[in-house]
């Protein structure tokens, strides 16, 4: 029997394991339009966390005692959909879970046999070919409108989207701060080309932007890529260019806390003239997927983009994987090999 | 001798008399590309708290011990600046004086004679027909991209580019929900056909928002017009719709305050895809002059357009003037008259 780790209560700031339980998923034999599926690998994202809350959300919110979803990659092992046949490796919704029986609504897509064919790993769907490389792509080119020349700060560097818009902007000749928590991600982001780091854990961040903004010898900031929020946030608005653009990706910082952020340079969003958009991938995704599929298979091809993962191994490890992205666990991308 | 008043200290918090003082001028012979004028109308607005820092501001900060500028409406009584002849009405940068000589570097411009004889009064152009009345039509229109059928809320919706902001909300058949400080203000918002207002004076206001929300049948805002901060801004993320525009015009709020803001909401930039945007009205007052100055004008000859003027008389009144903005002194535009 396939089983699925259900959401059995809404966590109150940090999601713990009591928030959590593995449970059976109901057998059936299939019907037209649904797929029996074994999954190869799961993704677990901060934007998760959001969808948690009964609040508002941009997805439909996870509903109690019903399964989790999220990005997987699958290996089609029975198949009444019309495309797919058995043997097939798929990328779809059905997450949190080592598989089962999909449907269309789970949004089933073969993965591309030329790119799997030319050695990309099945999972790098999950990453710099799918939800978190898209939403550096789409954040940094065209939210941001990030163009050569510009000075480009992004939070969270080490990170799975993060890493991936500090090499984007690095391939297209930008300069890049990042921030990570800690010596050994931002070791690892000055390797994937960051002019200068910033270590969040080391001091408050304003002064450090300040003094790698010294170094560089740029006046200030024309894009901050956001996601984190809170004290990165309020750094990006104090040291912003004229017309800076600031894509907001994400605020990990506040999902789990309910307390104000305090913001001191918010009112430089006047004199500066900011511009802040809040963008979801799915939203634009339509829109730009063939030439982010081109260009970011070519950026990997070329090395250009790489991506480090963090591996966690078998289904009981899911809770554990995602509760390390709020506590600074991974580098790069986080996912769960089945 | 013309007298001005000029800075004498850079105010911590909120400015008092004790920053400016009235001294006399220099005087001389005109000389090439000069006008002596004789001003008629002095415009004091928030803008110009700004200006009285030394932090980066938008426009070149005031100077110690130097004459203030702003906008004025004079009268050239001697020209050596070609095009302009005695008598004539020009708006000018050369206020906070009651006149003197003037360069142009001052921006003199005459005012449009055929508007003048329609029944435009000269002050006009200190509010509807320039910064205020730009700044809410650029602002609206442009920045925040309103269109018919959107939910907008300002706030100071009673000040000079609130008020105007309401009514070209109205004119184009959107649904208005407008703050103000106290019940006298909050019905003349409504006077200029507000649908709902908010008297921030009389409870926090994100409750009231909803609740006037609730009352109109309407979800959420689709756009802000930011004039204040704080408060006003965080129940404007926690009430926008997807796709709502935020439109950021002043923080008065918070231009006298080092205290941080306080966002709760700020987070909903992501779910909602909110885009916030900063503007200064003469970044791109060039770019659409004409088209404002024609649909401005038609909407003040039809009656969609009115303004409210709060008139402090003589040149030794400008400071108070200047300092009821931050008190809540207004309705409408507030002016000097000399």
């Amino acid at each position: 029997m396939a089983k699925a780790w259900h959401l059995t209560s809404r966590p109150q700031g940090l999601p713990t394991m009591e928030n959590f339980a593995l449970r059976e998923l109901p057998d059936a034999p299939l019907e037209k339009d649904q797929l029996r599926v074994r999954n190869l690998w799961l993704s677990v994202d901060p934007y998760m966390r959001g969808r948690m809350n009964d609040a508002k959300s941009y997805a439909a919110g996870f509903q109690i005692d019903q399964p989790m979803t999220g990005g997987a990659i699958g290996e089609v092992i029975e198949s009444k959909m019309d495309g797919f046949a058995v043997g097939d490796l798929i990328l779809h919704m059905a997450g949190w879970r080592d598989g089962g029986i999909i449907g269309l609504d789970m949004m089933p897509n073969k993965l591309p046999e030329d790119a799997i064919a030319a050695g990309l790993s099945p999972q790098t769907f999950l990453h710099n070919m799918g939800l978190t490389g898209g939403t550096a792509w789409i954040g940094l080119l065209r939210v941001a409108a990030a163009k050569p020349g510009d000075t480009i700060f992004v939070s969270a560097s080490a990170g799975a989207v993060g890493s991936a818009v500090v090499q984007i902007a690095k391939a297209r000749e930008m300069t890049v701060i990042g921030s990570a928590g800690g010596a050994e991600k931002c070791a690892w982001v000055e390797d994937l080309g960051a002019d200068a780091t910033i270590d969040y854990k080391a001091g408050p961040v304003l002064p450090q932007l300040v003094a790698a903004l010294e170094r560089l010898g740029k006046p200030g900031i024309d894009v901050y890529f956001d996601n984190v929020g809170g004290e990165h946030l309020d750094a990006a608005f104090a040291t912003a260019n004229d017309f800076a653009r600031f894509a907001i990706c994400g605020m990990i910082d506040v999902y789990n806390d309910v307390k104000p952020q305090e913001m001191q340079y918010l009112v430089r969003t006047i004199p500066a003239r900011i511009r802040m958009e809040g963008f979801i991938y799915t939203d634009q995704f339509i829109d730009c997927m063939e030439e982010f599929y081109a260009d970011m298979a070519g950026l990997i091809a070329s090395g250009a983009v790489t991506m480090r993962e963090t591996v966690h191994d078998g289904l009981a490890a899911t809770p554990d994987a995602f509760l390390g992205l709020f506590s600074g666990g991974n580098i790069g991308k986080m996912l769960v090999r089945l």
